[in-house]
């Protein structure tokens, strides 16, 4: 994968979002490849033009690498409703056929985050700050549904 | 496997929720190998006595057809709490790590089944009547979550 496309990341300040994405890629580094990595070289494959994303095929099940992508994402969202709300998240990220499935956030038995995967094989965003957003939005809704239904969430 | 173990089974009248099971699996048939199978002849490989569990590996992952068959009694709970509540149901079972893992059962954002996953290469019952009265414990349950947050369903 060729990770020279972005260049204007080292002038972006890291939000909490992003920060617990890199958190969540370091947790999962037994042999300490990424530990010399800067945050911003950590994020930069979520950062997918539309060209690049076209050259990735979505024939075949998701590679085990994007697989880890998707979940830091989805993880890093369940540690900040975890922040705001003091529920404990799980994350379950189902692909079954070529790159369609579920995200799921889950509290007691309130899906805090429910999400369709289509072409997870593309997984990225055109920039960090797209990445960013979409993040904040997904923990928005996810803290809202928390605080309308504390009881289904403690179940 | 050896299928030899029981014969009471057809002494047994199928339940409403082990029909459901054998139309789940029967669904999932695309070549007619079940085709002329009796229903109890496919609820068969449920049942499995402590000494057959213990000749099963929990080495490494979950082969496919035991996955089917976790798969198979979950939509066919499923199946039976759409029946009854009127939700649409989805099911999802993630098995991660050598047969670790969720089944979860939702509608809208309410999960009505949660359940944990262990060892599920050794998924199996004592008998057909201990299957139909897990698989109606667990309907039960769903049915109960159902009606006590209907709005978290319809979400």
């Amino acid at each position: 994968m060729t990770t020279t496309t972005v260049s204007t990341t080292t002038a972006t300040a890291i939000s909490p979002f992003l920060k617990a994405i890199t958190q969540q890629i370091r947790a999962n580094d037994p042999y300490g490849t990424y530990r010399n990595w800067s945050d911003e070289l950590l994020l930069k494959p979520y950062v997918l033009s539309k060209a690049q994303k076209r050259e990735i095929s979505v024939e075949g099940d998701v590679d085990p690498i994007t697989k880890g992508r998707v979940l830091a994402f989805y993880r890093a969202i369940a540690h900040c409703i975890e922040a705001e709300t003091g529920l404990l998240c799980q994350v379950v990220i189902d692909l079954s056929h070529e790159g369609f499935g579920w995200a799921l956030v889950f509290s007691g038995r309130l899906l805090v985050v429910s999400k369709t995967l289509r072409d997870a094989q593309r997984f990225g965003f055109d920039s960090l700050e797209k990445l960013e957003a979409e993040g904040a939005k997904i923990i928005a809704s996810g803290i809202n549904l928390a605080e309308r239904f504390p009881e289904v969430g403690r179940l």
